[in-house]
């Protein structure tokens, strides 16, 4: 059965939002667990959940207390004495930190204890941890992080969302293929359309890199269904289900769109708070604008994946709380019965 | 006195739009202004204003019909017989289309009958036309657009939004210098903050350019007041005056924002529309919806100014109406006034 590792001591709200959101998952959708950290501190959440039940503030649940019966739950500690602080080179640290709750989660990955790891600590850490323990798939130079981000229809996959800041044209059609199973496994369409992240729609437009890629995707046509290039603004239109670009680009646009949106909320509430006037109509708008909210809420998503490496990796948001984490695990297992590695693998074996 | 050149054929609008928004601007400003395009849809066009007002549709202005006595105002017409369409090569579309209404417009500023040039139609035909009927200004490689950015604070400067796919280091400096100039001229604020934008806060993080970039610009602290990296979401918290990136990663963040500013605003009429009780909320917040519609709405900026060349372009968007118009026509006439030209030479030849 599929078991899934989390790195305990990972996130903001480590380790407390962290096992919460585990314990849940575990309940939630029947799957044993491993949770990766200081084994005091991860008892002491346990006995928390057992006595209080877990506690909710996402806006995407209806309710605030969750009651659990941990006892009945399949979960595993594994102790790790280190972490791997959110500052820290992440090359340096996964070699100095061996005990490290990142590293120790990946390697129950290496060994077959559990099949996926779910890390909301820092990103790099999780992206070396993976690599050097666990490999890359054949035919994947680089690992590359998969976003799933809403638009007015279906969802749509980032792909690169922060790995590789400097990228190959050869590189990006393995972000396309690996994407592309990705979609294949988790949403069972068959035929995912792939766009390339441009500043125009021409063959001609954009950098050195983005020009190449057009020639190269055209040159594969066989391999990946590519639609063209995908402007910014034509991301949220749902026209396209996998959209190609490297991790600096689509870090810096990911990052734009999470803080011009919070920006967008933040003036809503401002306005609403103006006089009592506002503030009554603010009450009665605010049932329509957590609706809103919970459509682009991206504690619904769960995490990236990490893909290209032999093992699956979900990397949460820093921010995460146990909502976002049971979302991540659900991920996770997904990832592995839809066996997402497989399905690149035989792109390259054939 | 400052006459401002304006491309009447340019942008989805034009000529309707674009020469009602021209003829705005002189009133309102006082500004005489040049109306390059077809003669005969000119005159069509400001007969149809002198009969029946400026019809506006922004929801930044209080008013929908603007009466304006066009006798009285300063209005050039110079025809021009071609058009430059938004699909033509633009290098290879001036050079063939001398008699366009965007070549002639940039012509003017080049023998001095106006002083700067508003165009919303291609805009690398305004870049083409621009730089090679303009020139590049001392010191500076390659010309730059500059866009501004609501934020919660004050607006922020983003340069380059999209003239430049492939930077060089260099480049991006000259574009920090340039942005300063523009923020000194336009706001006067005196040591606007410079920021790379970048996937992280850390010297060493992001593309190559992000981290030569970033020890060049501390090199030269004594140029520019570098604050370093910026990330996505920090650009709308208002920290830093002028943000700086090659303009692929500009567009790019850029479109994002617009993309997923426009999917929140529709999802929120959406759901105002659900049934009979959400419509009546809607109504009720529709003024405080449209007020924080007004703080971003990029018609208030009017357009992004293309800096580095010998004269002033303002690049309008390309689905300009009149009310972005007048604006860009005062953004020109204010970029002329505080000589942003000579404020970025002084840098180069002081």
């Amino acid at each position: 059965m599929t078991r899934i590792a989390i790195d305990a001591m990972g996130g903001d709200h480590a380790p407390h939002e962290i096992v919460a959101g585990a314990v849940w998952a575990a309940s939630e959708y029947n799957v044993p667990i491993e949770l990766v950290g200081k084994q005091d501190q991860i008892e002491r959440e346990l006995e928390k959940i057992k006595r209080f039940g877990i506690k909710c503030t996402s806006p995407n649940v209806p309710y605030s207390r969750i009651r659990v019966d941990v006892d009945k739950l399949d979960i595993k500690i594994t102790h790790a004495s280190e972490v791997i602080e959110m500052g820290e080179a992440p090359g340096q640290a996964i070699r100095k930190k061996k005990k490290s709750s990142i590293v120790l989660a990946v390697d129950a990955v290496a060994t077959g204890s559990s099949q996926a790891v779910v890390a909301a600590g820092s990103t790099g850490a999780a992206m070396a941890a993976s690599l050097f323990g666990l490999g890359r798939l054949p035919g994947i130079e680089r690992p590359a992080i998969a976003t799933t981000l809403p638009t007015m229809k279906k969802p749509v996959i980032l792909i690169d969302a922060g790995a590789n800041s400097n990228c190959t044209p050869q590189m990006l059609l393995q972000f396309a293929i690996m994407g592309a199973s990705f979609v294949r496994g988790i949403w069972g369409n068959e035929n995912p359309r792939i766009g390339i992240l441009n500043i125009g729609e021409e063959a001609g437009k954009g950098n050195e890199l983005a020009q190449s890629a057009y020639k190269l995707f055209e040159e594969n046509q066989d391999k990946v269904n590519f639609i063209g290039n995908i402007e910014g603004k034509e991301l949220f239109l749902g026209n396209c289900d996998v959209v190609v670009c490297d991790g600096f680009v689509g870090n810096v646009a990911l990052k734009s769109i999470e803080g011009s949106s919070s920006m967008l909320f933040q003036m809503i509430k401002q306005e609403f708070k103006k006089d009592f006037f506002s503030m009554v109509i603010g009450m009665l708008a605010k049932p329509a604008m957590k609706r809103i909210f919970k459509r682009i809420n991206y504690e619904e998503f769960g995490g990236a994946l990490l893909l290209g490496v032999k093992g699956i990796t979900v990397i949460s948001h820093g921010a995460s709380k146990a909502y976002a984490i049971k979302n991540a695990v659900r991920v996770a297992k997904e990832a592995v019965e839809t066996e997402v590695n497989k399905k690149i693998s035989e792109f390259y074996e054939g």
